[in-house]
């Protein structure tokens, strides 16, 4: 019999975390916020937590999960829409070739989310992002999107709850793509749910009133949108952050530029054998500026390979 | 001696409040949602109460006392600013002028914001909001302005609260003003405050991480705007919502059109003794087409010159 390196409590928070620096430093800082009369104590309302979600919390490979919905929603519209047939992005979504839909760039993305994400209420897109989430199944993986989250994040998130923490969202992907789900993935409720959105606007439709999802971009919540969209909805700054790209550059900056203690953490893509690894010549998550800004900013990085006992809740 | 029409508990909840249509339908309305097994069950998750502040939770006469603030803002900035001296609407402010104010209308009121709202931090901003709030006070009543919330309205706010409502203001308001003081005069934290909003940035300064405030309109928090706000922040419907002008029609609306049981709540100004009164013609706080549709859509009506036993904390 070999004993174990560190002994874990039988009640051990994070079960799924490797004997890491970023695992230490975790349990590190949520000691020293709830400690009382301690010199780095932070009062309840103050313990607000902000996580990027995609490759923060699920994956995000080989695209953006909200892609595969807005191409499976193409593709449901496609009958009533004959005219996509021979015009791009629609065309190279409806054959499912990712690679011509890359190349339609920005402004073809764009148009697949206005048409699928716009033109209903709000309650029947919460329906439509439903009976996809429940149903669709990832390529690689045949599991429900919602199965490839990290529940090594799960345990993270879970921690700083049981310690008081409010915890957040704060995504570039589609605020209203995620709201539905939320709460019975990671037990974060529509409300602290921050995301990009298009605007809405207030209708009598056969006599009842309704918000219509209008083709019109309201907030993008991606790099310096993300500092913006976190103070806009919550009015305060968070002293824990968490993200994976780029896009969380300026989040990670502003949450752990405050006064007292602060949290920066970021997820690293390393295993290419049970998910993914990539960094910084992603076209997905890519992660440059925010991994070298780390070392000086004392964020703990998060290695996948290294790091995580276990990746998916369904891993063995 | 004389036995009360109706005995109240020594627990009343809305202590404040006549036995008026008005309080029956609240204490209904809270017992049928909190009922298990009822009919009129609500889940705790949703049961989300949104309230108008100008002239719901606290007065806004003569003006809003966002104005006072911006009046009063203004005024500590005109030694910077000697161009205000004879240019509108610096001057009206400037000299305490409300009538002059009024006639620069809506694109002289929108100046005296940016020039008095904008150009600092968020942080420095919610300082400038405290160090008001806790020191101006109201011609009438020489008293803080935060005294003249509305003593049975903080009644529908704890009782509703303590039956597991989640409370968020919903303004036309300045978010950013409410915000620094909703949670001491409330008991409503910074996140569940909506209201209009100026746009910031995210930026270093003396290399530390800020957002600093632009003179830019982002959202206007009123009329249809209401819904929309709503649904941006909270990702539900609400079941309860209180207002008192034609500005919250559409939350109204909104709120009492969805499915189950709703409330809806309409303060009237009817008591110039004890606070004001107006309704049809008020340039402030206009009660109209909202006054007209309560009755058919059964919303309730707090008269306050006969249903509220108290107007603020401090009466008699
Ligand atoms: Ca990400
Ligand atoms: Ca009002």
């Amino acid at each position: 019999l070999i004993a174990p390196a560190i002994a874990r409590a039988a009640d051990d928070p994070l079960p799924s975390w490797n004997d890491s620096r970023s695992r230490t430093a975790i349990l590190d800082f949520v000691g020293r916020v709830t400690k009382e009369g301690g010199p780095d104590f932070v009062p309840l309302d103050d313990r607000i937590a902000v996580f990027d979600n995609d490759g923060t919390l699920w994956s995000e490979q080989p695209v953006y999960f909200q892609v595969f919905f807005a191409l499976a929603r193409v593709k449901q519209l496609y009958p009533e829409h004959p005219e996509w047939e021979n015009l791009e992005p629609f065309k190279s979504a409806i054959s499912g070739d990712l690679k011509s839909l890359a190349a339609t760039g920005e402004k073809g993305v764009l148009k697949l989310v206005m048409a699928s994400h716009a033109g209903m209420t709000t309650e029947e897109f919460a329906q439509i992002v439903v009976d996809w989430i429940t149903t669709a199944r990832h390529p690689r993986f045949n599991r429900l999107f919602t199965e490839l989250v990290y529940q090594p994040m799960l345990e993270v998130l879970n921690l700083l709850r049981a310690n008081g923490f409010k915890t957040y969202i704060v995504s570039g992907g589609g605020i209203e793509f995620m709201r539905p789900w939320t709460e019975k993935i990671y037990g974060i409720p529509p409300e602290q749910v921050i995301g990009s959105s298009i605007k809405t606007r207030f209708e009598m439709k056969d006599g009842k009133p309704v918000l219509q999802r209008l083709p019109e971009i309201d907030f993008i919540d991606d790099g310096l949108g993300k500092p913006v969209g976190i103070y806009k909805f919550i009015g305060r700054r968070p002293i824990f952050a968490a993200g994976n790209s780029d896009g969380d550059l300026q989040m990670l900056q502003w949450v752990t530029g405050g006064k007292g203690a602060r949290f920066g953490m970021i997820v690293h893509h390393t295993d290419e054998k049970r998910e993914w690894a990539y960094d910084k010549q992603s076209s997905v998550g890519k992660l440059d500026k925010a991994l070298d800004a780390a070392t000086g900013a004392r964020w703990a990085v998060a290695d996948m390979k290294w790091d995580w006992r276990k990746i998916y809740p369904f891993s063995s």
